[in-house]
């Protein structure tokens, strides 16, 4: 901006003569003083990040896939494995036709205004730049290509559908969470998403800040995935009438490990991706905090489980550790640029403290949360929304609280709706017979592992 | 290029004194006007670009290797990994010494003209600009590094050998395999991929196009799995007397999922990549639209398999979902730029039915396809050729079926020459004792679970 | 720097009048000839690197731990997976509270100075930039972000605490190994490290060079592996009274090259990101030599360990070709840039033979070293320290071997001394019954393939 300014200048200086030759000079000196990127360099670099960003979140999508495909039961993996390919996909094709732009409706709001709050964004499918654009064909020439928009937000909307199938694992049938999937994807999430991100009402009214999702995305997905938990019930034999809990352990934990470096490795695609721009020192320098306060929160989450696991139970728990690293990374993405290192370290390592305890917790109200996401995704993104006023003194404990409430009683109620209808309608739920055999030969008649082992004590 | 044209109008009008001021003033309005990024910020911004997309290129790699590892038989897992790691390092050998010069002769053709059509290139090692150039020091300052090229186009070479190794799984010999992947890496695929994307006689007499490889990578790789299948065989007790074909399934098929997975994150890189150029808005926007277009394409294919396994058989199979996501990405791999969103779903979507049908056919005709590469890389690859008409206009159907036959024919015909006389030198074949036994066992002496339970019934 | 100059030449002929409207001229002429990137663009190139390079190296983590978690028996693989997950963490956040001052005291020696050399760098902890900094807010504006550069060095001491995990499988206690990563990660590494890349004596006084970390990183967690595998003795049952070897192989070998891939690809990261800025052309030239020459040094490690152990054996061994890739990685670790693409293909195959006879080597000095990574990380660091001076003539044989010497005796020392006060203090070693149950079981209460066959004849 600098720089176009002094060039005019400097034109102008040569357009009025000799005497104006000083203040060509000074415009001279302002261009050499501010050696900024040309503005075209400026987008570019600011949609590399969203490519860059969007493909590191893409791979979430496997992380979760591994993550749950080493939690459940040898007999579900495929199932498992099935679900998170056909939720990506559904989340690609869904956010395309519908939610991109009821996300970003641009003002175009269905319901409300950006002024006085906007409810219900834009109805229509997503259109990107022609092929072979000018600086006069991209849509923002002070943002970034729609196209590498799209594919970043994309990935946001997917990471939420893919937090839901975790949780539910084991017991439903594939269609019908197929079919929640698409609603979610295509209605519930966007809309919700739009209050914030697209510059809605929980943005303009209330102040909310949540700069990568904490709430927008790894709540919402925990609420789906709780509304789910509580109508579909546990899996047979979990919680005998006794009061004892059934461990029923994963099948495969380095997978599950392998699930949580990826998920960790994606995050920094997630976070950093949020600051949108990478075309100054300032955008440059706050992604580069973004991905070092990521990190670190990811660490604290899992020495704090470690720790924990320890002192409380005297035997570390690997999945809690995993889980852990993975509460440390929801607890810092609402607000993961202010916090110094040692902070984010703080806020990752309660998140961790907050697993720890809250898997029990679940197990007591025998809600049955298959791989914990939800005190992952949703506790701890609560914790991570909360945690926005500790460093940053924009965001303010009503905003937060208020945005954190709407969200809740939104999704808790829409998911709700659906999945009762879709229990009403084609049943949830798989037969006793198909649970105890596995969703794996029942619902598609393969196995996962079809040479190895099966049947021990925990099938 | 309009910056530097301005600041020499600039100049000039200096030269003349104040009765030019006008037009310095209008130079100067110009370069104000297109503030591209600097000569040598382009150069750095195509350079990343092949650097970012060669390494998602060679994480397919991985891909490839977990697929067939998953979808191999216990028995056969370790000797799948060998290949994969093998043949990678052989690409990487091979192209460096004779590949890289024979697909890219810059005009210096062995036989045939730029003009006249090239046929085949120029023999030599590949050398890399100089340590610590200046502008002057690079090859193309138009382009990109040398380095940068080399290394991106490399990956394409391997992914053409990496195709090859799971059609034949379970009972070719290692050192025959390795040897015709040698000679695939050399010449046969360097020599067809010379008519496209060096310059050669498909792109220059026939207008051939294939932006990334559907058929000059895919298809290529498919031809050659085909020879092989044929003069190799089907697996012991595949296909019984009485025409039934008995199933023999994948042994750990969350890996399969994992490969899946990574190879659809790598496509980002191999058909982004091929953009060649990211340092315009132009070219950046291009690159965008093509993440999103190999993103939804790869998830039409999975929704399209998905549909349809349910629709015709009843029952979902995880290994048609995911075989059916890697024919989206095929499908669209030879035009990921011009089809809009919607156009490249069902781009990807027929390419997943492709493969639904594809793969009971191949049995049919008794060609035992382990791992389905056939339907997904040479069926897909032949599709999404034909497919580029569909939606760029500089696309002709006669250029493109031309360009399908010839790579065909020449492919096939090399080689099964070279299948043949590795049969009569060495023998293509383990024995029947080795194959029952296991390639791991007989040919490498190692089990790839040697504490899992295995000899099951599928074994 | 040119174009700077060129306009202030310009804004000085303005000032001057038309007389000098000549040098005017001259210097747009310059600056036109001169079109590098602009100052900032090339510190936010430089930044973009480090955190591309950082997030590859921080997958190198999952690398390890999928390597080793393949290459223990089963009944040990949820310890190893807690192990890398543990210790990734603690480094992450050790760097954070002492490292990395440690390593990069920028003068402020606590012991030494840069000029007559210096020994033990500065106490603090890691501070980062501000949020939103423009050009004056940045610790060093011919540089990258602060935040970037602490990512991507951060990762480097991970690496070397990832090394120690795997030579010490199966039978170390799970905390003190992690207290003597808190060590290593917060004194031993860090202090070595500052000898050469802090500008320390190694780096002032003897010219030595090491361009990634051959002997910084890898020789460095080799000697701490050394150092804890001869004090904690190896496995029950491994070595014989007769002298002879059991074999005790690796429980999932797919999971092992999986690894392999990951650390191939993070390695790209790890070498090209050590070239430290890629904003200039001679900076982007190089990122791509080391990228290619990473790749086929790698490529040349395993098809040297192929081609022997199928010459000397008579078999391929798997394990061998995949620990051939990464010793042809660490060769080429501590000078990727200046071999030609041949010379990187031989440094990587001296490293792969390396591995094929370090490895019966160490057994016959019954060191029990489970997965191979001093021979990989210790005697192919050395051996690519040494390469150095085979292309790069600023390096001098004596300065190479002086430093080699002087890691060694400081790491072998001090962590010698460490491992012996934690096996006073609180024993090193668990006891026979709990190796022989397996470390998952023992001390996690856990498995990490519950459903699975066990207990074969190799567990």
């Amino acid at each position: 901006m600098n720089r176009i300014i002094s060039l005019f200048a400097l034109a102008a200086a040569l357009l009025a003569g000799p005497a104006l030759a000083q203040d060509a000079t000074e415009a001279v000196a302002e261009l050499v003083a501010s050696p900024d990127p040309a503005a075209h360099t400026v987008w570019i670099l600011n949609t590399l990040l969203f490519l860059i960003g969007g493909f590191l979140v893409m791979w979430m999508a496997a992380g979760f896939a591994m993550l749950e495909a080493g939690l459940v039961r040898s007999k579900n993996v495929a199932m498992q494995c099935t679900k998170n390919v056909a939720l990506f996909s559904i989340a690609a094709v869904g956010y395309y036709l519908v939610g991109y732009n009821l996300m970003y409706p641009l003002g175009n709001w269905s319901i409300g205004t950006d002024e006085t709050g906007g409810y219900l964004g834009a109805f229509g499918i997503a259109v990107l730049e022609a092929v072979g654009i000018g600086a006069d064909g991209a849509d923002d020439i002070e943002y970034a290509s729609t196209g590498s928009d799209f594919f970043f937000q994309l990935m946001f909307c997917a990471t939420t559908a893919s937090i839901v199938s975790g949780t539910l694992a084991e017991r439903i049938k594939l269609w019908p969470f197929l079919i929640f999937t698409v609603v979610l994807v295509t209605l519930i999430y966007p809309i919700q998403a739009s209050w914030k991100w697209g510059g809605g009402f929980l943005d303009s009214q209330f102040g909310f800040l949540d700069f990568a999702g904490s709430t927008v995305v790894h709540s919402v997905g925990g609420w789906a995935a709780l509304a789910g938990a509580i109508i579909l019930g546990p899996r047979l034999g979990k919680y005998a009438a006794d009061g004892s809990v059934k461990p029923m352990p994963g099948s495969n934990l380095p997978l599950a490990t392998l699930g949580t470096f990826i998920l960790w490795l994606g995050w920094f695609g997630f976070n950093g991706g949020s600051q949108l721009a990478m075309g100054s020192i300032g955008d440059a320098a706050d992604v580069s905090r973004i991905f070092a306060n990521t990190n670190t929160a990811a660490a604290g989450g899992a020495l704090g489980a470690l720790i924990l696991t320890q002192v409380v139970y005297g035997k570390i728990d690997l999945t809690m550790v995993l889980n852990g690293a993975l509460a440390g990374l929801v607890s810092i993405t609402a607000e993961p640029l202010t916090p110094s290192l040692g902070m984010a370290t703080l806020i990752g390592a309660v998140g961790g403290a907050i697993v720890v305890f809250a898997v029990p917790f679940l197990d007591k109200l025998k809600i049955d949360d298959v791989v914990g996401a939800i005190p992952v995704h949703l506790f701890c993104g609560i914790w991570g929304t909360l945690a926005v006023v500790l460093t940053n003194s924009d965001a303010t404990l009503y905003g937060q609280l208020v945005s954190i409430v709407v969200v809740a009683v939104f999704v808790l109620v829409a998911s709700g709706l659906v999945w009762l209808i879709l229990n009403v309608a084609m049943g949830l739920r798989v037969t006793k017979d198909a649970e105890m055999e596995g969703l794996d030969s029942a619902e598609l008649g393969m196995e996962a592992y079809p040479e190895f082992g099966k049947g021990s004590q925990f099938a």
